[in-house]
């Protein structure tokens, strides 16, 4: 009963406070008209809306792919943690997020406050954000923060504790992410860097992916790896997962989606440079497939699916920053890249760093989000956007997609070694021992995930 | 070999129908021009229908969310009743139950007649209705007449005879549904009350949802519990469903559809609301699965996922209707509000009033689909559409939602109790209780839904 | 070490040959302008690239719908079989698929050079193909051979090798697909046909899934029937799949991506008839899985749902070619006709011709790809794209639809009797005996798909 008292007196305030509306254009009547111009903004909303919704369809992607990864006894841990985390998300990038992201990017009504290292406008999307056009880059724009928090659940599955997960997913969404992409897409440093156009990360390999990645890189290290995953003497364990046909579902969700992902990045479909996006994102994952399917089968004589889909993925992955300013055969190039780095990766992680990353979200996101970062200075041919490559002859772009490198490098280790050690230090990660044998599921959701069966 | 016959006959009669062709403008050659009114139409044409195929879409997160809530033993039955719903929904809506819904409300060409209470023209789509503006709106219309046919399945699931929800198909497409959707949507008595703008329900808390969920009521009320359900004292059982990875999917999947439900209720993109309307969709989803996390855990001390997603869906019911009037703080409130409702329902339907409804789709779509109808006349700022809420000082819209949800709820009652009645008397609604105990997939569908396992 | 030496040169000699940019329009700018002509541009990208990316989708349905009809010792496989097609049907087709399919056509620069046979223009999308125009073409068309190629992979499941399957993809998305996609849609001889407007197959029940079709049925006769299907007194034996819950997912997953196939085969969203065809997609799927449920029923007494899921997927086929044409009430009987079809050529097929097709691919995708190329000869009434059939009484349509039935037959019987003759006598076909009795997933892919249970 106090709950709902409490609830009815925050309305109460709610209403005081809101009788007057200050905003932009909530109705959009001043932004539309019978025009050119008012037309664009149609187009350009059903675009960018269209696309929003099909980034998140990834959500279900990375929840089928996750929980086909994990031991039957953990599934409904990764749907929960896969499931919260967009929530979490959501309402910490409304209240602050998107404000540390945009502020000063003047991408949209109410975003004028900022520096080049943070802004600081369009909290709670209110008074002159309360706008269309905000609302259509906030949708936007929160689909790309959920991914980036997606991405880690995989490397923490079977061990980590859900409410350490919430916690990560309040920070992650609403620092860590926000703070790099300002300096990335909101007129930040990276962005103005003076060499080439500037740092590009067209549609989020580094921002989204790289970000993903390596903060899932803290996390697994320091987290530790799962109960008997490696043996005394350093060798390690399969551990297989309960449901391979959940990854390969999972992943055409991810490319389905990852379409609206590349292609919705121009914000605007009167950029027509989207079909030759939509193109190279399909090429690189498909060479990135092809690549993997063959390369194993060299070496086991077996066709593993799983490392084709992580082909295909990486390819995806790769291609985010640059797909919007190389040529089609530079996709296919880059997508066979991607796949032979992430087949390396997934190699060094495991038995060189010994780190137990149990869906190689590391590899597949971390490191491919570096290379998709250094393509931009390598492949891009001057077609779109002034942004020139090697290929063309141009070493200046890559020196900035280099500094962007480092740079995600550098902010990922150290944010993430701070949250991580302080969640340890303050509540612990791990779940207990005991419960990692017989299954969190049980333990933390209170039921099994096939409770019939 | 007579039935072959029987469609040749048939063919050969329309044939000589239909040789003189009578229509409104099917080849939207005279709709269409290179201007900006024939661009308007392109555009919101390729909005209206790409949001169609998100709500279709949602049968499929309808199917995965019941499959998961129901018995192994009981799926496919599950799985029948869901995908013949749409079938049935779509061959009836074309016959007659658009003409019922939409005649008289002038949206279209072909839609001139009909009274407030009911409509009457563009049967069969054909003569002056066969035109493309028509037939984007019925594409549009029939995925809501469909929804709302499908909110019902998981309430009577795993007793209904499988024949018994095909007639209720039926008439819950044909008659029930488009006759109150009528008064909303069609030009109808309640859209026309003198109250504030008249009764609203954006995108169908009330004629979606709140009829679904309401006639979900009667009919599990009638059917009566599954065996085992409740003990001899009235205490009740929990009767697992067979796979909560569905359940998390299927709830991805109905979101993702959402998008499509609400922000594509403008049936214009043009109306640049839109981008609103999906950001409040998303914060009211997520703003209800956290508190229903929270809440449950404070209970429970276990982090209930199955909770958390019908959390997000009751945010995601209550936003329906008002997600195009309320600014984005309203929404948040809009889904705590609702996700506390359904808990209250869910524990007030099971253990007070002893109604056994499997997957909660009282509580989740009927509950909340009235909040949502009230919620228009509480927090609607007047920013669009003119309708003004309590919080900007108006109190006669809520007059009219009350209005809307009274007539919801006498319609729902008496129509349902009759439709269920009458079946019950001349075919009965159960099958039989040793098939209940055994198994409804095998006697009613030939086959298990896992049959090489 | 040695791989990455070859793709480090390879990039090194293709930033040679690049340097030089020989282009259409890669960037946009010279199709796009700010006026009615430049947002045509816009508004059809977006829609035709939307589409595209439901058609994609349907790569998920298929994938749901095969794994559901195997047994459970070979989902991977199928998996395998499914997620592969698309990334070999993309390289290829990029490499010279699309050439030889529409060079000729005009229909976006860089395809000018082509006879009335095959196409030669529009390799790698180097040069003048380099366009956007171009690339949205080639996107949307990918997705069509994608689909044909995923359609035969249900009938050769459970036993055909899987390196002869990518073998397959190669040919199929590559060479046989590609020309009589020319000949149909590419300014071919059967597009120019002088009867009727020539034939007309409008997104596909030929081209796509009738080729599909009949390729399957090829192949599944040249595979012969999986061990144990028949019995030496030439009765067959019913071999369950393992998940119903798949196949009707995948079914609606299926009809989710068909609204893209078949409305977005326009290519643009200012021809406003793609309203007419969404809806006649729609009720002709209805109508296909009510028929066939009642028919079953009516034959067994049970409500047969994986034969209703057939019956809607046959509407969709039949409906491919004939949706742009044919009035609503058409679309019923087309769907009425081809559920009918189904079920005669499943029997036929199963236990005439004794070829074991374990997901019904031949007699859904195959007789009806021919039905509907026949049903727009009969059905067409005229008000669109002056396509003219029985029902306003002309003849002439007619005889070029029988025209590319008969070419479709013989095209696919030759080529695919050819290609599977060489690859069986040069490879072999079928994977062991023992191999096909223990389940290929362990042999062929290295472990099972539910590894943990």
């Amino acid at each position: 009963m106090k709950r709902y008292s409490f609830i009815l007196i925050l309305a109460g305030l709610l209403v005081l406070t809101a009788r007057k509306i200050f905003a932009g254009d909530p109705s959009g009547i001043h932004t539309y008209s019978d025009s050119i111009q008012g037309l664009k903004f149609s187009v350009n909303f059903a675009w960018t809306l269209l696309s929003a919704f099909l980034v998140f369809n990834m959500q279900a992607g990375f929840t089928f792919l996750g929980a086909g990864f994990v031991q039957k006894r953990n599934t409904l841990n990764y749907l929960s943690m896969s499931f919260i985390s967009f929530c979490v998300g959501a309402i910490i990038f409304w209240i602050f997020g998107f404000a540390l992201m945009f502020g000063g990017s003047k991408l949209a009504p109410g975003l004028s406050s900022g520096s080049q290292f943070i802004g600081y406008s369009g909290f709670l999307l209110l008074g002159e954000s309360y706008d269309v056009s905000t609302s259509v880059l906030w949708m936007f724009q929160i689909m790309f923060a959920a991914t980036a928090c997606a991405i880690v659940t995989g490397a923490v599955a079977e061990r980590f504790k859900f409410h350490a997960y919430v916690i990560y997913s309040v920070f992650l969404c609403g620092v860590l992410y926000p703070v790099f992409g300002h300096w990335m897409w909101g007129k930040g440093w990276l962005e103005m860097l003076p060499f080439g156009v500037g740092a590009r990360d067209f549609a989020g390999s580094g921002v989204v992916h790289g970000m993903g990645g390596l903060i899932a890189f803290i996390a697994a290290w320091m987290l530790g790896p799962r109960f008997g995953k490696y043996n005394p003497d350093g060798s390690s364990n399969v551990i297989h997962g309960h449901n391979m046909a959940y990854i390969v579902i999972g992943t055409l969700t991810l490319i389905f989606g990852w379409f609206g992902f590349n292609a919705g990045s121009t914000l605007a479909v009167t950029e027509l440079r989207v079909s030759i996006i939509a193109v190279n994102t399909f090429l690189s994952a498909a060479a990135g497939a092809i690549t993997l399917l063959y390369f194993s089968y060299a070496k086991t004589k077996k066709s593993d699916i799983i490392m084709t889909c992580n082909g295909a993925l990486a390819g995806c992955v790769a291609i985010t920053a640059s797909g919007a300013y190389v040529p089609h055969w530079a996709a296919v190039v880059i997508g066979i890249v991607a796949s032979l780095i992430t087949r390396s990766s997934l190699y060094f992680i495991e038995s060189k760093l010994k780190i137990d990353d149990p869906v190689g979200a590391i590899s597949v996101h971390g490191a491919n989000g570096l290379w998709g970062l250094l393509s931009v200075g390598i492949f891009s041919d001057g077609t779109y956007g002034g942004v020139k490559g090697l290929i063309v002859g141009s070493c200046s772009q890559l020196l900035s997609q280099f500094i962007a490198c480092v740079t995600l490098i550098a902010w990922c280790f150290a944010t993430g070694f701070i949250l991580f050690y302080l969640m340890k230090r303050f509540f612990g990660l791990r779940v207990p021992v005991n419960i990692e044998r017989s299954g969190i599921d049980v333990y933390e959701h209170g039921t099994s995930c096939y409770p019939g069966i």
